[in-house]
């Protein structure tokens, strides 16, 4: 990544959100709220927010992007970042870092592959990633949501307790895949503990602005501006980033790639967070999810915003 | 893509393509020289050039970046951007936009996807492009070669006939895949004539300076530089980058993404050609493949390159 | 097998035939006429026959009995003996023989083991039999249509040579199957030659009466009754039984066993020929198929006469 | 079925014992000892035992055949009967009756066909059948033992609770199995629950004679010689044989049908106990495993058995 200053000039950011958010909203009623737990189900489908910030620390706002929701699967960037920071490349050698070429949950690949799931972002790499963090952390629940204040420098951020139990009640499929990874020596904590940090990392409440700014560090070589300290290498950030790209929207990548072309992560309460390396982090919010578990007027929006901004890394 | 003059500025890039020459070279010996048709064994394995183009014009050479080779799948992105000109994004109903998640000749997704090619890079979306532009063009042979020529420039190129006749003589599961796409109505063509264009445009034999040349359009929203008139459109441009990035390198597309972070296409001729958006194209050539059938060295000269000169679109 | 005489005292078969009839056609409607070529779609789809031959020698029929339908995969088990002859148990280097689990002309499959089909009665592993056949017979259509009439005992069985030419015009899954075996090296003849003869082996016509007969063999330990000489070693004819029963109703054969416990092969011209070995032969024809490919009057009918008979091998 | 008095006539079965023992004996060293748990490790893998039982009455043993080993998955066969006997057909809507065509603890067939297994022989199935017993008995570890000691009409039977605890310490997989079909909605239980029962039923020890006593009913509609009541219903044990034939031995069904010809279940106890419908009942005991996991040299003696012998189904 190379700082890019000049990239904004001449941009108004507002007005192109203004008008992003106009178009995109067109789409609204195409979609389907996630409804295999309770609280998802409820949020008001007709929710829309936009947030940016870019490295020379301005921010931008649209419509709800100061409301909280659940990030759920946007949650694997937070641990896997944790995750580096402890066992750096090791983690490589317990996670792949291939598109998945299915969907997102599936025990086929992670079967014929012998227990090392193909990327840190499906369930059962996230799951190897959260093993790491609950290894080496003492209180994972704890440091985690601390990671996600200090990012974000909110420190209101805090698990939606509700949904981290309707997360647990529902999620024998995560149970599956966490035993299964326990047959390949590939899961080294205890089944139902490890998993109690993993319903919580996804029940965690954020805003688009909270997002953007958690993301900002992988736009900005891993510093946050105003902050001396960096919070993460800068070959690090550039790997995060490449991971999104490959794999962070489920089995949609090629398809974001060619329509949005910038790094992201999204997460089925409707929330995808992503970066312009050396420009902006962004983040979108709006429940209705499109078939592959996207947000459907979210996604829109992106390939909007990179059409008319020409901000696209391609 | 934005255009991003200054990213060149104080990179001495003759001096980093002599730097990541020696260091890349030490590689050599640990791959194996594609052996599939005679005409790719007899190739002396220790060649090793590298050619990169700026869009403003400047080219770097280094080590064997002249010498003839045959770029085999690198050909699918020529035949990509013919068949975009004629059909458009049609071709999408036809062709997927998601990394295959396995092998780059396998039948099986093919099957479960009742005959739509997962991307335009696997054999299987290959055939599909080139049975456009067998449709298409009046005589696809040599309205190809003529692409190939008016991208980088040089009137000399040409089919290696040997080549293609070896191609042919071994292509029985290019002829396997031809056959079940057309069970599905998915191939229009004549299965052998239409294999003879696929076969002949394997067989290209272009130089890294040629393949370089050819692939500044991509990195320069479809111009050459020099040229007033646009070879390519910017939407088109930006979408064949996405897909680079996503399925250009086989089932390695993460790892590479992971460690060079460039859209690129490789071809088992040892070669692989890529672009910085906005910045440069490049083309490296070492005939030793790793095993997911890239350039071994000239991977290792592609993360060396964007490492040191933090080039990397992430 | 024990040549069991006893085994059909106090049954009336003529009567059972005729009970099996009447409740069998009530099931006449249900089921779906194979359309895949235009000779097979023809058929009247109420036609419905049966034919019983015992070891004894008598002979019992019912409905459309010596009506010739296309017997299309049921030849399938006379080039395996044909095949077997000529190589014996060499052919089993060739092709496996475990059920397939899956559909009856599944590529994944063959892709997962190497070019080896899981047994000889899915396509691809008839193809390898066939390919035998055309290898070791210098007229392959002509020595085949003799065995035919040999096993029979009917001079007048021929091809029908329309729906040959209509297999052809259609076979292209068929010619994908026999190029991939060939990049496997487990194809030895000419594409089109040993396609030729497999296109006209599914096309001979014959009579529920013709099959029942062709099959006594394999319920008589190799021998036509009256014949002094054996067509078949005893051996051989125990492993085609056993074939036909965990492989010979294409991803039916688990559910086959269950209801009709005889070792039978269909085809989906709706035939259905089988045995209950050291007892009967048999064949059933109706022309509708069940969603796997199976005659639904005809196993509905093998169900009722195994049922009422208790003759099932279990 | 039919009962079939005269096949053992002429028939010394003492002499073909010894003679089989003598010839199988010889592929001692061959296989392999099942190691994932201790107790089975220990094993003498040079025992080898051989117990026939006629519908007659008659009884014959050979070598260890009173010795007691783990009967691991045979007991699938009695947990199938007890599930039978409590919801009949409706077991079917939840466990399908086809091989797997894969590795008998495949978890992709299982999510391919959205949590219905196979059959009620692979470890999903069996679960799911141990599922209902365990819903349908108020208290199924006593009914289960109780149920082998009347099929077998030995009082001492029991379970091995050092095996039954080490299968629990080691399986994870089955843990997997079991929630990943709870997501599916096919596990009722409390999955500790049913794998407490499921963990004991593998774990029961009995000898080449215990078992080849219990499987009797199944050579003779549903009988034990000497009792006056039926255990099953000939219908129900008809179609336990058809299973065991096309499902019993794993991956290696077709093989077993083509090589032994008779309905047999096995376990990595190294047991194989089956029946010749109408004729016998008959198990073998030999720790060594083949690849696929059965008994090599009880496989190999049962190949002998029924060629010599001439009584197989086919």
């Amino acid at each position: 990544m190379t700082i890019h200053d000049g990239a904004l000039d001449h941009l108004d950011i507002d007005e192109i959100l203004a008008w992003v958010g106009h178009e995109a909203s067109k789409h609204k009623g195409e979609g389907k709220v996630a409804d295999y737990i309770p609280a998802l189900k409820r949020v008001a489908k007709k929710k829309f927010g936009m947030a940016v910030c870019t490295i020379q620390g301005d921010e931008y706002l649209f419509g709800d992007a100061e409301e909280l929701f659940s990030i759920q699967s946007i949650s694997k960037v937070l641990t896997l970042a944790m995750a580096l920071g402890h066992v750096d490349t090791r983690l490589w050698k317990r996670v792949g870092r291939e598109p998945s070429g299915s969907t997102f949950n599936s025990l086929i690949q992670l079967e014929r592959e012998n227990g090392i799931p193909r990327n840190p972002f499906i369930n059962a790499g996230a799951l190897v990633v959260t093993d790491v963090v609950a290894q080496y952390n003492e209180r994972p629940k704890t440091d985690l949501i601390q990671w996600a204040r200090t990012l974000s420098g909110n420190k209101k951020i805090k698990y939606d307790l509700e949904v981290a139990k309707s997360e647990s009640e529902t999620g024998h499929r995560n149970r599956a895949i966490a035993y299964f990874l326990k047959t390949h020596g590939n899961f080294k904590g205890d089944v139902e503990e490890v998993l109690d940090v993993y319903f919580h990392q996804c029940s965690i409440a954020m805003s688009c602005l909270d997002l953007a700014r958690a993301f900002l560090p992988m736009a900005n070589k891993g510093r946050l501006p105003g902050l001396s300290k960096s919070l993460m290498p800068p070959r690090r950030v550039k790997r995060i980033n490449s991971l999104m790209m490959t794999s962070g929207v489920y089995d949609g990548a090629g398809d974001f790639a060619f329509h949005v072309g910038m790094p992201c992560k999204s997460g089925v309460g409707g929330g995808i967070a992503g970066v312009i390396p050396g420009v902006l982090s962004m983040c979108v919010w709006a429940p209705e999810l499109d078939k592959i578990g996207n947000s459907l007027v979210g996604t829109k929006a992106l390939e909007l915003f990179t059409t008319k901004t020409q901000l696209s890394v391609f």
